[in-house]
């Protein structure tokens, strides 16, 4: 017999696995106990909300009501999960007690946001959330300038996004580069030279050191001594693995929840999937890598026991004055030589091992056209 | 009998065909014309003339009395042709008439200096000559503060010599790029990066929209508004070939004076070489062209006609704390598609024509080991 499944979370990761047990399994009982309101939506369409006007509606893909009638789950939406009973395989959650037989933590990642000195509270805006977006839509919204701190792929996008949108629009990346852990420096470069074209002005190997009010929204100083008025600093500094419940339930944590090639973190009822696993030291929080996790996980819960085997792995950056896709392993830990091919229809960038292996690649504009075949040829 | 050989300048590609000549022929009569001291110098040396503390003298290679004995030749010095009667053959100079057989054209070029709103006269030094650096070399050695104007390979070399002589110096160039004629874009942006850290200032799309004088020098603003304080001034904004001399000879000029393969002018007794002459369409103001070019032009007066054949030539950029080697064609017109390896220990950027083929290459720091092999490929 199956044993029913218990899900805490509501995101991606969550709602991924119940539509891949559903197509494999209609009459399992699945539990999804969520803080948040339990609405299905296209994460992703975050990158491009200000520029497509787009509201809550528009984002929601299905409400909670009928997510859980089409996927036949127990709903506890807006239940904050408080205490895990490992040895008695109890949650409580707000205040009620939920007994389970297979857990799995979909608790996802919150934004990390740096310190910085004067910085009121409440003003750091982020968007990793269709909660972020519903509690900071009307403040960006109204914002005539903002600034986007953080030049990862999300700050990226997203400040493309805000100037698409018609906003003034300042970037500041601490690392010296775009985008450091996936574009080789030139890529980056020319990124960079993109996104001024739109009128944003970017700022690297640069942080924020301090930032004061003025009548108009705020005064910030970077740590290169330029002041920014900007009326809203939305933050895109990464995300920190929501891990605080799994290690009260003394599960090992490291950066993320750790887990097996089966999604099994230490305690063996008990799996993590999406952006809170950390899986093979790293926390891959892709889409696709969860989409092929939950694959996996969702074949393991219901009895047959599947490994996930991550293959080559491809992102495309929604930046579509300067279109790029990044395939495999890019960051510089895996590269140890970058072969740039630069012609005027755009960039091939191939990455190296040391062994000389090719491990990843970078193609822009019209190269992109290129992604598939040379995903293959890794 | 072998005519004998005038020849109206004193710089390297003048006294070169005289070296030349006399390895070959000791006893033909050579006459030079100069408005110059007459001295042989090596120019290149100007690139590192004042983080080395050199002098006049010790830039000097031969005294011109000395290289007047060494090589036989009569030397009028300080000597300025102001004329010259093709049909009878005769040049005036200070008044004085020379007939000629054979004239060689060797006048050079002479800085282009961009004009500036409120510019005062004389602040612009340059340092294209010995002259040059004999008029300027106080004011440079006393200046704390220079901006140099023109960022192609002898406005980055010069630079870079002034910042390693202690000097603040601001560079600004107004194409996108440092030596936008022979460096793709990320080499150029790699080697900013480097004189940046040599402290250097580096603006590039940015030309000098005016400047006004200050109690210690210049108040320069660019035409990104920024303002710089400077006390001198040093111009490295390209050449312009001296062919008024020969145009009001009524000999075929365009952008220099137009030669043909055997560095003949429109006037088949008249030769030109050097930054003077126009060969296949373009001046080649490198010193390799010009040795080969006088190599090949001493024969033809001395009556082996022969013709100039210019092989793939190599540049060495002066920039000790980012070692650049360039081989080949380069520019854009040239190179349709740049394919670049980046490794730790330098880059190697190979240019391909529209054809795919090899055309020219840039190589740096320890990649300039592989200079010569990558030229015997070209």
């Amino acid at each position: 017999m199956i044993k029913p499944i218990t899900i805490i979370g509501s995101g991606f990761a969550a709602y991924q696995l119940v539509k891949t047990i559903r197509r494999m399994d209609l009459t399992v009982s699945i539990t999804v106990i969520t803080a948040d309101k339990g609405h299905d939506y296209n994460k992703p369409d975050l990158s491009h909300v200000f520029s497509k006007k787009q509201s809550i509606a528009d984002v929601i893909t299905i409400q909670a009501d009928d997510f859980k009638q089409q996927f036949n789950v127990e709903l506890f939406a807006e239940y904050r999960v408080t205490n895990i009973d490992t040895d008695n395989r109890i949650i409580t959650a707000n205040n009620q007690s939920f007994e389970y037989e297979k857990l799995v933590f979909a608790t996802g990642a919150s934004p990390f946001v740096p310190p910085i000195t004067g910085m009121p509270d409440g003003v750091a805006l982020t968007l990793n959330s269709l909660n972020d977006f519903e509690k900071n839509q009307q403040h960006i919204n109204n914002a005539k300038s903002v600034l986007v701190i953080g030049g990862g792929l999300i700050g990226v996008e997203v400040a493309l996004d805000l100037a698409n949108a018609d906003k003034k629009v300042t970037l500041v990346e601490p690392n010296a580069q775009l985008m450091q852990i996936q574009l080789p420096e030139y890529v980056a470069h020319k990124l960079t030279q993109a996104l001024e074209q739109q009128e944003i002005e970017v700022y690297t190997a640069t942080g924020v050191s301090s930032m004061t009010q003025s009548d108009d929204g705020l005064i910030v100083t970077l740590t290169n001594g330029r002041k920014i008025e900007a009326q809203q600093i939305l933050v895109c500094a990464g995300l920190k693995p929501n891990i605080a419940l799994a290690a009260a339930a003394n599960l090992l944590v490291s950066r993320g929840i750790c887990v097996n090639e089966f999604m099994q973190t230490s305690d063996a009822n008990i799996y993590a999937l999406g952006d809170c696993a950390e899986f093979e030291g790293q926390v891959k929080a892709y889409l696709q890598p969860t989409l092929i996790s939950a694959s996996a996980l969702a074949k393991t819960l219901l009895g047959e026991v599947t490994s996930v085997k991550l293959p080559n792995m491809m992102v495309k950056v929604k930046t579509p004055n300067y279109p790029i896709q990044i395939g495999g392993k890019t960051d510089s830990s895996s590269v140890s030589r970058w072969n740039l091919d630069i012609q005027s229809q755009g960039i091939v960038a191939k990455g190296y091992d040391i062994d000389d292996n090719m491990v990843g690649f970078v193609v822009t504009q019209d190269c992109t056209q290129q992604a598939f075949s040379l995903l293959r040829q890794l």
